[in-house]
């Protein structure tokens, strides 16, 4: 079992990283104030995972109340956040009882806004089960549900108490979830980590094959990857933005075709060609560097060509945008592979150049 | 105009009491960080104050969208949570838009949770227009909405960037809300300023009058007493549970009824009469004790008997309060008036007791 360790002061909480975690109960007590949890995980997930947590946490004194929800983006919803509320309310789960989320990047995003918001907040454990939750949405407190106008509009920075990525979930993993994760995964690389870009260049194949050795490999290297920009700037009032390269482009798709029908890394995927294509007007990278981000992309399994948009629809939903910043859009841009920079001021020339080739010569 | 500031180092905040201070634009513009501000209020507030808190900010060069929702406890709902959503988004707010709550206690918590959770968390200024969202609600950071199986069971923890109190919006304040804001003034005395006690035996009828001195007095003492707890225990971990002499109790009245059946404050004072029964029953407080805090309450206007309920309901409903632990419900009750403390071990038939003879003896 890998660790590393989130440093936030008396809020610094551990990430453990390993094959069979879900069995080892006391990873979970010994970061529970009581030995009681109400554990959400979603309909496809709770079907192959639930009961061996479960049994797992029973076995070791904890009292569970199981919550099912939907599966899918279209779910992370206030309707799905109600129904979390009235089941812990209906069970009297207290302010020391723990939410454990079970899942992907929704199950974790919607229960640790639920766990930042019952009775004022209450403890919350990760337990990250598909490979775009290990290495990003599981790490950092950032929570949230959608609103028909936009991704994660409303939500709150609430950290969990530890994060439990146990790497033999990703057996079950359908190929679709494997190469959106993937988005994430080559994005830690083009952002900030030369070396990483390197080593995903030549294991990308095994990544695919889910060889034991290369998931743990990069799991842990974009942990270690994401603690450190998250202990430098929690609340993204600087570096923390350069994790959404990728992200501006790739939430007004989601917005655009209605939440689940492309996948959240799947969105990522096209959004990074477009922000490489971006930085290329601008002059940052050459023509070389936009074939390696797409050809990285494209291994991956994950698409280079945004639906088509009107430019008018691309503006509107990029201005819902959280990074917005007295009307203006700022985009994370690549100043070279591996260096990403907060760019307030792309021209709408550019923008617009980009957008209207963007469906055609992807 | 006098100052408080609620000590908590790097999220410190001034608290403005004053006549007069929603017309000063200055006031607010030092606390946002850009002049922009959704300013939320209710029907019977905005036809007040919001023309002129609107023209002040205006005068100043602060871009304001006004968002008015329906008035009363009722309407302190998700549903009333999303409408204001819906025009944040709509106007495109963005994170360094500040949020304002023109009114009392519902507006102010509601607005609160908005400006927690949108764009996970802008700026937020309290202008608490009602006698008790300025001595205790508008302070420390409390925001929540309500659930039909409890009362302010969802929320968050989010400190306003500034509280202004303008005594003069108390002189339109009908007199039932006047009553209802001196529970929680009289509630400082009881759980730990006896010397305010005192002072509130000579002065209550200056208070029913609005005499401005004393409210001003009144005012800037529970503030100061608030911000003293709430340095000491923002997050509710140790003594801001004293914070809740009577709420207990109060909030099962509330949740009974129906919100906004019984005024907050109304079921307050019923329950600091009954918190002072039960510590009498556990032989803390004499019958003359009872008799001085039951005659403040009912000189304040409040009722100081609760309605009927049944034991099983009573016993039901306090069972969702935010400080059960372990299954036990935990009382704020009197050591000696002025002398709160927290008993999580309140004999069932003591309670059963008091209880039973609330509604006749009272």
């Amino acid at each position: 079992m890998l660790t590393t360790t989130v440093g936030l002061g008396d809020r610094a909480y551990p990430i453990y990283i390993g094959a069979g975690l879900i069995d080892q109960a006391d990873l979970f007590i010994r970061r529970m104030p009581q030995k009681r949890a109400a554990l959400v995980t979603n309909e496809t997930v709770a079907a192959l995972y639930l009961p061996r947590l479960q049994a797992a946490l029973e076995g070791a004194g904890v009292s569970v109340l199981p919550i099912v929800v939907r599966d899918g983006e279209a779910f992370k919803t206030w309707e799905t956040l109600n129904a979390i509320y009235d089941a812990l309310l209906s069970a009297r789960c207290e302010r020391r009882t723990a939410l454990i989320a079970l899942g992907g990047g929704v199950v974790g995003d919607i229960t640790g806004f639920a766990a930042a918001t019952y009775l004022r907040g209450v403890p919350f454990i990760q337990v990250p089960t598909t490979l775009l939750a290990q290495v990003d949405s599981s790490v950092g407190g950032k929570t949230a549900i959608n609103h028909p106008l936009g991704k994660n509009m409303i939500g709150a920075f609430y950290q969990p108490a530890a994060v439990i990525a146990d790497l033999a979930t990703l057996s079950t993993l359908p190929p679709r979830e494997l190469s959106a994760g993937l988005a994430e995964v080559i994005k830690y690389g083009f952002l900030g980590d030369r070396d990483f870009i390197d080593w995903l260049d030549a294991h990308l194949e095994a990544l695919l094959a889910r060889d034991p050795t290369a998931l743990a490999f990069a799991v842990e290297r974009c942990c270690r990857n994401k603690a450190d920009i998250v202990a430098r700037d929690e609340r993204e009032t600087g570096d923390r933005a350069l994790l959404n390269l990728g992200h501006t482009f790739g939430h007004a798709i989601e917005a655009a075709l209605g939440f689940g029908r492309w996948l959240h890394g799947e969105a990522v995927g096209a959004g990074m060609v477009l922000a490489a294509r971006t930085s290329r007007q601008l002059g940052h990278l050459d023509d070389a560097d936009v074939a390696r981000v797409t050809a990285m992309v494209a291994r991956a399994g994950l698409p280079v060509t945004p639906p088509h948009l009107e430019i008018a629809q691309w503006l509107d939903l990029m201005g819902h945008d959280k990074k917005v910043e007295g009307g203006r859009l700022r985009f994370v841009l690549l100043k070279s592979l591996g260096q990403a920079y907060v760019d307030a001021a792309v021209p709408r020339p550019v923008l617009e150049e980009v957008l209207a080739g963007a469906a055609v010569d992807g």
